[in-house]
């Protein structure tokens, strides 16, 4: 897992850390994209729709060729897009995923400006747009329109989106065993109705 | 760049390796997935698609976290989806970019199962998918119907399909110098019209 500032998780690949063995359990980035993935296996699996993930982008320095092609100096490199794509009902779909250890609100800390404007270049072709959010140590998830995210971070004069807010605006993600999160029954409430 | 077999050329990273330096310029692979993204730079700038690659998927085995997080020791892994995708026109679009160094025909051995089957998954999906052939010794390029080259995978009784069937089934594309490849040309005259 790669950790960020302003007490976010992202994506990527498990590291060996010193954690909170009570907290472990809930509050794993990993966790949450591995929910994530499942859930686009059943509904991929099921002809619903195909969504994938795009792999974490790798900067490589030196490459071994003696046996094969080893990576031996690398590093990783912030995605420049979002973390997911695809296509659902004929529409296509775009999505960041972020997990956060806070209570009370979303930090817009690690969203980078590549992302915004991937994310306004996607509206520009009428693509659906949104964030999905995990509230790790609530395990709550809620899926918020890329439109409203991308005012608060260009407008807003504050560096976090409180809870409440993304109740009022966004929408709750229901939980189950498989799919973990029935995310395209959000996706059908905000851009399908 | 990673060689495969028969004469294909991978995408991917750059590769320190002995070349006929006369050949050189017309056979990179990676001339042509650059090729590709200045295509997609030029369409995105220009708010005509936004098509995006999806990185090279990397299996990493191990990380030094003792100078920041540096990639250690991994190895590259096959692309189980495919290279490109995006929107254009409001639909979602799917493809796999080949070069081939053969003059005659473009050889199935490169395209895997996986590969195979997330186009179909596409189609399901009524989105749109096709492969890119590059014929780097030639310097032409050609748009084809996924469901034409999906039927040669599968029931077809050559390894390869002949240039001049490339040539009467897809849609020959139109270089220039920015953008080098006119794709979405040959895509309006596929799916559009």
């Amino acid at each position: 897992m790669i950790r960020y500032p302003n007490g976010m998780e992202g994506d990527g690949l498990q590291q060996k850390k010193k954690t909170n063995p009570i907290a472990n359990a809930a509050n794993r980035g990993m966790g949450f994209e591995s929910d994530i993935n499942d859930s686009n296996n059943f509904y991929n699996e099921k002809d619903i729709a195909l969504i994938t993930k795009r792999p974490t982008p790798i900067n490589i320095v030196k490459v071994d060729y003696s046996h094969g092609a080893r990576i031996t100096d690398a590093y990783f490199e912030h995605q420049s897009t979002t973390d997911y794509n695809g296509i659902y009902r004929g529409r296509y779909l775009d999505f960041e995923a972020k997990s956060t250890r806070s209570k009370t609100s979303f930090p817009l800390g690690n969203i980078s400006v590549h992302q915004i404007q991937h994310l306004k270049n996607v509206l520009k072709q009428n693509g659906i747009a949104f964030f999905l959010i995990h509230f790790s140590l609530l395990n709550e998830t809620y899926l918020l329109d890329a439109r409203f995210v991308i005012d608060c971070f260009e407008n807003g004069t504050k560096k976090s989106i409180r809870l409440e807010t993304i109740q009022k605006e966004g929408c709750s993600i229901r939980q189950g065993f498989h799919p973990r999160l029935y995310y395209l029954e959000a996706v059908d409430t905000m851009y399908f109705k």
